[in-house]
């Protein structure tokens, strides 16, 4: 894996579906391309690879609702091996710094808890597809469910609508408590955002959070 | 998982290529069958449900030549879950005898061993998968690794030669070393059979072993 000569930064998004980082990451992508210029990637899960992207098409295959939820985690660290060997690995090796949408603390929230196969198994388990590759700085978009769940129902067309929309609430308040644990038990490399506010807000802070890293060489 | 209340037993075929497992199991599937009727299943990975189908038509992919050691082990071990939890736990909840052609011993050798990913660390990762399932027997077929080779260009067309097959030599000496490894450390699971006698020869001990394994409740 190379670790040792990995000398670029490693960026993650996380955050409950509805939080807007999506969104947020669209308004600042030319902000950070000025900065960084070829120096960065901004990428999200699956990554665009073709067997990440086929491993995607099996997870998200409205007929297959009959999957088992140790399956689809092991699904997602397979896709998430992929995108690390493919993508970034590659950019940390030539020193770049890379954005992602997504990495194992969605897998340890959706997972882990959504599903409750358990976040520490779940944990365990991406230590085997990610070799222990762990980012230097996490942005958490929080907001409660209800918010989050919302935006979605506002923003979502029914076309849009996959399998993982189709889950409960509880299931999502799952997901948002162990959002909230990780960023308590991991307060140093997890920045949390209050994604509440309006967008343009939540832009500027991003910002401000990376430019910060970005100059803490 | 239930496993407490498991009352089947989980019997388990494994071996190099060209160890002629596959055809001993078409041998004596019909003997077993007029001994236990609906009491067993015999089954094989991926086992023939929708998702697993789909997972292994991504890993047998020829176009997938990029495709990481550990992303193939993943998705090994999400395949292995679907089959466990469609079809192997169900029968064993049931009662049932499981004859299963190839199991996790296969991943430690040809992923663990064959691909250098480490034995542990793959044994390790399909306890995640598994929920630590291990078969009550398995029976391994040991060839040697020219001789195994040697049947695999006799018996198969150009045509069925996939991905696997076209691995190199030292590949397959690392996964026939670890096969005895695995026989050695877990000889009161694993019994080894030479598979280098004639196939009758082999099927009928084969049988002779079953029978015994049955008959000890």
């Amino acid at each position: 894996m190379g670790l040792l000569k990995l000398t670029g930064k490693f960026i993650t998004f996380e955050g409950p579906d509805g939080a807007g980082k999506t969104t947020v990451l669209n308004m600042i992508s030319e902000q950070l391309r000025s900065r960084l210029g070829n120096g960065m990637i901004l990428t999200r899960e699956p990554g665009g690879n073709r067997i990440s992207e086929k491993i995607r098409e099996v997870i998200l295959d409205r007929e297959n609702t009959e999957m088992d939820a140790r399956t689809e985690a092991l699904l997602y660290a397979a896709a998430r091996r992929q995108h690390l060997a493919e993508t970034i690995l590659p950019a940390l090796n030539a020193g770049k710094v890379v954005f992602c949408d997504r990495y194992v603390d969605s897998s340890v929230a959706y997972q882990g808890a959504g599903r409750s196969i358990g976040e520490e198994e779940v944990a365990n388990m991406n230590l085997f597809a990610t070799n222990g590759l762990t980012p230097n700085l996490t942005l958490y978009f929080e907001v409660p469910v209800e918010v989050g769940l919302e935006r979605i129902k506002l923003h979502r067309t029914a076309s849009r609508v996959d399998r993982l929309d189709l889950e409960k609430q509880a299931f999502h308040e799952r997901v948002h408590a162990a959002y909230l644990e990780l960023a308590k038990a991991n307060q140093d490399r997890i920045k949390v955002i209050d994604a509440t506010r309006p967008v343009e807000e939540v832009a500027k802070e991003t910002m401000n959070l990376l430019i910060s890293e970005l100059n803490n060489q």
